[in-house]
């Protein structure tokens, strides 16, 4: 079978956004054993959506239509969807009840506009949108699906997670396909391709493997494909063994798992807790840490001391210290990460300095030069990275391996 | 005129890279008045390639084709090319002189698939290449241009920045256009796309607008095309003003601007420093500023006050507010923002305190409820919102809208 994938929005056509959402879609239709012919994107034109509408029900049993279901004016995309799938509007008494809800969330006033998001066709079956107002769509035509999908990434992405999937899992019989995403950090890609050679060249044969790089987290996808699902599983797991024992520091987790999740849950496990004290991170660690639901049982917070004056008089790092070895030293991560656990009274405290850049590199410094240091109740651990010259890859690598040294030393408990 | 673009290759099909180039040619057709209205992209099988030439050739004016030109085997574009435009291969003494040059300054030895990569079919015209071993292609066919270019992306942007568009410019005369991105903060799309419905109505018949939203960040793009580079300037900026008058507090910056480098310029021009107290926004606030390069220059730091042990220990502030009050309340953000600007002792400090969840809403505080104050200086200034329920979006409204206000504050200084 084959299917397609059309994105609708005046944004792509004219550079202004990267269109993120096709990639996704693809990967997850190529994980559910679903191979993607061709991705198309158009304006939001009446005559040019229904001339490809036309073109795909030709060419592919299932099509993936995303963008041009907002709330605003220059949507003309249901309407249209109507029309070519030969439909009336009719009000859609779920739809509405998610908008209000969802409306009401936001502590906004219902808006003729949000009313009119529960307009659809009569003949879509309506997929929900738990996270907007823009409801998906399912519509068949000769034989070919096609799904209607609003072009907000979360939004899409929730829709097809929830039911979206499950369904098109339905309609269509796929033989058995199993993923496992293997979360690692601390070895930039090419030298972890490289680490990971023999192990990669004496893969199961019915195993893909694929990198997939982003800052602070590569990412290593393994998909297996067989008729015996016990079998194929078996087949993965023990691959992944041989893996762990290749990188056992460097893998934190794995699937949905996060850093900051897991480090939170380590944290929760041992009944730790934590404080941050950021120089170069400047709040990131913070930041990521708080992002997870229920941090505030394990972390009480952070001191971000961006000057010479706050890590003196707020983390008592000392000034002859900071003199004689500058901001960007073992010294002084030892004191900030001491000082920040006795100021706000944790089991644990994490810091960060370092020379985010692109200025203010030295000789002995440069630019990605980043003490970490972890006080973990009577013992101060530290460690020195240098990375390079980007200065928000600087910053997010010296976040997640500050977590990532955190990570290890808590499994060693 | 029309333009089209292809984008040729498995990795696109399998969501394994975004395609990012069909962005950067689109944005560049773009400003050169040309546009594009559609991308797609599709394998490098030769039926494919050659239907889909097929329909470009019907489509548009301009084709320009990315990917499917790299020295190794797999790749069957340019044989197809040769058959679609009816063409023998010849080799080419000057895309061979280019490719020794490349190979030579590599260090590399000169192999036979890259003596291949100098074979072109005879009736194109080649667009050297700058950066690589595969050269650019112009075809004509029926009217239309076709340029092939390889797919990596420093190679493609080398051949038409230095040759291609200044070709594409000589062979197509093109109308002007201009653009202005807008950005906004503060109140959500549909509640926007409401109260600009009059000036959305009455925009000048030229102009074409566009709503892109993002977490913090709703974008209005203008497009203006015109035969008078002077007038059509004229006409988007006279809409600019009138739009500026509906929603003054709420337009923060244009095109490039970001939240946190607008705030940042205007510290510096009124030489005033900052720092954050942040509760619900876990140091997503000093995390954006010192995003920005020099911020140290205006930004000392930040206490992140996830419990009320710090609040009070740290901030100063005064345990029988918190239980009175709670730690959601006006008086507790204005003590959180007075306390961090004495103690960190700058001319400002912004505090957030509020419910990000999706847990530990009450009725009285609803999970998305939060407090903003300001310390400027001798008066402190308190805001309160009622975002969503979905965590992370409550913090990053939290955090741009704590910026925004500053900003309006530092605007009236």
């Amino acid at each position: 079978m084959k299917a397609q994938i059309i994105t609708i929005g005046e944004e792509i056509l004219i550079g202004q956004i990267v269109d993120t959402n096709s990639a996704w879609i693809a990967e997850n239709l190529n994980l559910l054993g679903i191979s993607v012919d061709k991705i198309i994107s158009i304006s939001d034109k009446k005559e040019q959506i229904i001339s490809t509408l036309q073109q795909t029900n030709q060419e592919a049993d299932l099509v993936i239509i995303t963008g041009g279901l907002g709330p605003t004016n220059d949507d003309i995309t249901k309407q249209t969807l109507a029309e070519y799938f030969e439909s009336e509007m009719v009000l859609s008494e779920e739809v509405l009840g998610d908008v209000k809800k969802i409306i009401g969330a936001r502590g906004s006033q219902m808006l003729d506009l949000n009313v009119n998001q529960a307009m659809v066709p009569k003949n879509c079956k309506v997929l929900r949108n738990p996270k907007g107002t823009a409801p998906g769509m399912w519509f068949e035509k000769n034989n070919t699906v096609f799904i209607s999908l609003p072009g907000v990434p979360f939004e899409m992405k929730a829709i097809l997670q929830e039911e979206g999937f499950f369904e098109i899992q339905k309609k269509f019989k796929t033989p058995h396909i199993l993923h496992k995403t293997i979360h690692t950090t601390g070895i930039p890609e090419s030298q972890l391709a490289h680490i990971l050679s023999d192990w990669e060249n004496n893969l199961h044969k019915n195993i893909n493997l694929a990198y997939l790089p982003s800052p602070g987290d590569i990412k290593l996808r393994l998909d297996i494909l067989g008729e015996n699902r016990e079998e194929i599983e078996d087949i993965l797991n023990k691959e992944i063994e041989k893996l762990f024992k290749i990188i056992p520091e460097n893998i934190f987790g794995y699937n949905q798992d996060t850093l900051e999740g897991v480090v939170g849950e380590l944290l929760l496990l041992n009944q730790l807790t934590l404080s941050t004290a950021e120089s170069c991170t400047g709040g990131k660690i913070a930041s990521l840490i708080t992002s997870i639901s229920g941090s505030s049982r394990y972390f009480k917070g952070s001191v971000v001391a961006y000057s010479n004056e706050v890590k003196n008089k707020i983390l008592g790092v000392k000034e002859a210290d900071l003199e004689e070895f500058g901001a960007v030293s073992e010294q002084v991560a030892r004191q900030m990460a001491e000082g920040v656990r006795k100021l706000l009274n944790t089991d644990i405290g994490i810091a960060t300095t370092g020379v985010a850049g692109p200025t203010g590199g030295t000789k002995d410094k440069p630019v990605g030069t980043v003490w970490i240091a972890v006080a973990l109740k009577e013992q101060t651990f530290a460690i020195k990275y240098i990375f390079g010259n980007a200065r928000n890859r600087n910053i997010i690598h010296s976040a997640t391996s500050a977590l990532n040294f955190l990570r290890n030393l808590l499994t060693k408990i």
